[in-house]
């Protein structure tokens, strides 16, 4: 990523569809991650590895993946909860594959039914898996802390719980570590804060990304401070797709169209054409016409005579 | 304003409803004010005095001015178009008169039907006409940069022009500049770099003032990046009414909501009790019931044991 300032992950195919009732068929999945990696996004989580009886919208993960690893230049993340995913994540092709642990235990319980200890001694055995792996073929292993920055079932969380947790996954073999504000929780500040007690523990380049919601509007001022702070990857949903009914307004993943034009026109260089990624969205919506896709830029346009790095204003 | 750390200005009942078809009544007027001052919101711009013909939803300003000025602690605003509305909005009692040139001159012409020129000129006769009022009765005078980010019918602005004028505006009688982002076409680069210009041309403490739009979804990251930049007063609109109602989502002005919940989590002292600031949203729902209210924290409710200050997680 020399050449970009900014790593835009888009998790719509995973942290979107996951949480709508839709499911959307294998071909289209397809047609997106294609599309969006040629508008320039250059990291998709495009499926989670959980049982399809669980999550049956992620039941074709394996075959997305397959698929997704003949994009030239697309880094294929994928999501696994546990030993039985990586393994099956790997086999598929997966670049990256990302473990969430949830810094609420009492979160951890209800999602993964499993205790820190018991998620913790999955890391360890894949960690173990991987280090079997030939070079080429072994993948990036992201331990990521969700539930950072609060829960909806224990309030806030222990800062001191995320550091430890942190140091612990990145012990058992976790190349980076990334925080998420699962529950839009986050205020710019506290991002702030969290990063740099977080990366003073895990190293400065074994934190490079976050993961935020836009539940309570804050998303991208919570971005900025992100990148203000030195993260280089930034998770995003396209058209904010599975963005909780009730708030209207995406109030889920941060929108990418919205991250990226705000990047775009601080001349932030992400790759991305925003143009291009605006007739994603068209598409997507068209592949799931009863479903609400969100976003402020793709409501309201570029501006008039928009170009990149807007920011300095000519005379 | 020793007590608190940032001044939220409240703009809903003159930005706000005068882009909305239905005209609130007097009575509604002066209860939302009322209600929103006691919630601890200590400024706000409470009408227009510009000619009832064109807004009729501002025909009211002179009562509302005088009955604003009846509660306590609360600094009463009014936007005023010309001279003529000045010296109608000084008699009506108001404590701050705030007078918009649009750095576009084809969004002047269109809108105040006006040249440059001519609203500096009326800027000249108002600084003119404060200077003969007895000290106690002089009301602040504040010419705002409209358009300052980018005009919907000229794209890009020059930012030599937004500094000259604002340089213009203090040299005929301001006592201070403010920016706005009446567009929503800003970004946080663009914000920061703004400000810092027009504050090396005006001094550091004439420039303390934002008016910024949530046109795109970068209403807060704005807001945020101008707090970096030392500024100390941000206008925003109760429930974002005046809100684009083709882009849900608050596309008009910054959500008072939204911004007050991010300033507060963050630790910045407002003097606003949030959980009060909220019933005050119900409170205008039902004096408008046919209008969109938006709000993501207004949406989705405060986090579980939310304090201020949410920031520093305790261990």
């Amino acid at each position: 990523m020399n050449d970009i300032d900014v790593l835009i992950s888009e998790v719509g195919p995973r942290d979107g569809l996951q949480s709508i009732d839709t499911i959307m068929s294998t071909e289209h999945k397809k047609e997106w991650i294609k599309a969006e990696a040629e508008a320039g996004v250059r990291e998709i989580e495009v499926g989670s590895f959980v049982p399809p009886k669980l999550l049956p919208q992620m039941a074709d993960a394996f075959e997305v993946v397959q698929f997704a690893k003949t994009i030239p230049n697309l880094t294929v993340v994928a999501l696994v909860p546990n030993f039985f995913g990586a393994k099956n994540a790997i086999e598929a092709g997966a670049d990256k594959i990302c473990l969430p642990l949830s810094v609420s235990e009492t979160h951890s319980r209800a999602n993964l039914r499993k205790s820190h200890n018991e998620v913790l001694e999955e890391i360890r055995k894949i960690s173990e898996y991987i280090a079997k792996i030939d070079g080429s073929q072994k993948p990036d292993f992201e331990g990521n802390l969700s539930t950072a920055f609060g829960c909806t079932l224990e309030g806030s969380v222990s800062e001191d719980k995320v550091i430890k947790l942190g140091a612990q996954m990145m012990e058992l073999g976790c190349d980076e570590v990334g925080l998420s504000d699962t529950t839009g929780y986050a205020n710019p500040n506290q991002v702030k804060r969290l990063i740099r007690l977080l990366k003073k523990e895990v190293g400065e380049e074994n934190l490079t990304s976050m993961h935020l919601h836009n539940t309570r509007g804050l998303g991208l001022a919570n971005a900025l401070a992100s990148f203000e702070e030195g993260v280089t990857t930034l998770d995003s949903s396209l058209g904010g797709i599975g963005g909780c009914p009730f708030a209207p307004g995406a109030s889920g993943n941060i929108v990418t169209e919205d991250l990226v034009f705000m990047l775009d026109a601080m001349g932030v260089e992400t790759g991305i054409d925003i143009e291009k990624l605006l007739t994603v969205t068209e598409k997507v919506q068209s592949f799931i016409p009863n479903e609400s896709i969100y976003g402020f830029t793709k409501d309201s346009g570029l501006p008039k005579g928009y170009e990149k790095g807007w920011g300095v204003l000519k005379s």
